[in-house]
């Protein structure tokens, strides 16, 4: 899936923030790609971008309408629907992130055929993959994976490309959920695959690379969240990672969802090991990544000494106190594939 | 899914058995469901089953036309057509392994619409589930795991639900693969789900069921295979197992369809329990299940000996020595939950 920016930001009529988690994250890592945003009156958002019209937006050169909004049920409200024939007409593609597809209405599918332009329904998984071979591909690999779901995964990994990028490393973020999809222009939303391909899509989407060449991979779930734990296991494998980052969230006290307590970080570390030696016998951690927003800052600092402490890795707060130290870490592990 | 017997099975043209392999499992196992056989010109199969036309078989009281059969590309062969086209018409169902779906050949989409038929798609699965939730449910269950894809876990859990049977438990087969669903006439392809819904989708084959009652839950794939191990990983945490049996074919050098090593009985039992007792803290093996038919007698004794020896677990060759001997330990382990 290639989703090609500048994008125009649709928010409809969303009744809050929350509806439209999806672009303040699209906004938040590519803030250069949004020329605009789009409302309809009521819309209880604000991105910050400029107000603009489908019009406007294609002047401008914008790509794609992005529907980064939702709803409940994930269905299309046809308040929605004139805004999203008329940037087709402008010739813009159309990308949501619903569980309903967009051409399953007809005058969407009719417009989008007339105008030759591409639906990108990013929760659904269109494209045929490979089952996965678990042989080794040159390039560098990192994953970041949790204690729980919703822990700071995807926002991790991000900041680690940018953290990487700015110390001389050659690295892209490699999305595997429908707001990376929309923040890198391209990848699988991997929870949509069919079981069979889960590790096959991850190896799509970090395929061979130069040596010196990181992929920094988006994790999803964890291995020990009862409900999507073959998802992160599947993803592990087709990932191979060399390297691992622990996210956590201290506060939580069940995994999100269910009524299982989380699980410890070394928990996760061993288990990560244990399994990911399957497809990169070197895998090793190199940090752990903690959302402390529910601490004070002298507190904040103090439960990451600890965890630093007890497993010998660095770990931080990637929002509040940056990913220096997991970089460097990086280079210390990795000298010949490094800034 | 649910696909009613009686059974038409239909061979087609097919060049070999190997090619029937499917419908070779279900007359092995269902023989009495199979009332008869159809077969085309050029068909190099035989189930020893009485050959019958449609129309014989819709009198004899046959409720689904079966083809169990694959070919190059899983596609529809056009010499099929007039043969389901008849059955539908006749009042039966239709139900396939093939990766193409009945309903994409229009003349069988709308002979089914007009007669009021089911078209069963095994491979595919229209199914919605719910994401697994890893709460214990009441009622007992066995899974069978193994050192590899294909290594008898759906013929050692049908041999155990038999024997399991005929020592007085309350057991069922339950399917999880193509093969299993026809046998069982219900049950989910799991590696067709939407990855997801694994767990869930094992959650909803396996449900809550009166404290004695047991589910012999077929496993699929292993969690040390790169390809589907996250299949592997779902369903054991969907099975929540009490007990499980690791299926082995000690012959074998590598792994079905990639090039790593079979990983060592014991690594499955340690993985196996490691995993499982997210859901089930009790999770234990009760035995091991050999395929020995490239040793001969001698050395297929032998080299079971040496295995119950090391694991301490009964170690059996299902088709050739029976389950005997993990029934009894089943008996012994739970014997509130026996016979």
């Amino acid at each position: 899936m290639q989703i090609n920016p500048p994008y125009l930001m649709f928010l409809g009529d969303v009744p809050d923030k929350l509806a439209a988690k999806t672009a303040y994250g699209i906004v938040d890592w590519r803030r250069e790609w949004c020329l605009g945003q789009l409302r309809l009156p009521g819309c209880q958002a604000d991105l910050g971008l400029p107000d603009m019209t489908v019009a406007q937006a294609a002047g401008q050169g914008v790509k794609t309408l992005v529907l980064g909004i939702v709803n409940a049920g994930g269905v299309l409200n046809e308040s929605w629907v004139p805004a999203i024939l008329e940037a087709l007409e402008a010739g813009m593609d159309v990308a949501t992130g619903l569980h309903i597809r967009l051409g399953s209405d007809p005058r969407i599918a009719a417009a989008a055929a007339k105008h030759g332009r591409q639906l990108h329904d990013v929760r659904h998984s269109e494209q045929r993959f490979a089952t996965g071979k678990g042989t080794k591909r040159s390039g560098m690999r990192l994953l970041t994976v949790g204690t729980d779901c919703s822990v700071g995964k995807k926002y991790t990994a991000l900041a680690l490309e940018k953290g990487m990028r700015e110390r001389g490393f050659d690295a892209d973020f490699r999305a595997t959920g429908q707001t990376g999809v929309f923040i890198s222009g391209r990848g699988v939303a991997i929870d949509a695959v069919v079981a069979d391909f889960i590790s096959g899509a991850v190896e799509w989407i970090s395929p061979e690379a130069a040596p010196t060449h990181w992929d920094v991979v988006e994790g999803q779930g964890s291995l020990f969240h009862p409900s999507f734990a073959g998802v992160t296991m599947g993803l592990l494998h087709g990932a191979q990672p060399d390297a691992f980052v622990v996210c956590h969230e201290p506060t939580r006290t069940t995994m999100r969802g269910v009524k299982h307590p989380l699980p410890s970080i070394q928990e996760v570390i061993d288990l990560t090991i244990r399994c990911g030696q399957l497809t990169n016998p070197a895998i090793k951690p190199v940090g752990i990544a903690v959302n402390t927003q529910a601490l004070g800052e002298t507190e904040a600092r103090a439960y990451l000494d600890k965890v630093a402490a007890e497993h010998g890795l660095p770990a931080t707060d990637p929002i509040r106190f940056g990913v220096g130290s997991i970089v460097e870490r990086l280079e210390a592990e990795f000298p010949k594939a490094g800034a």
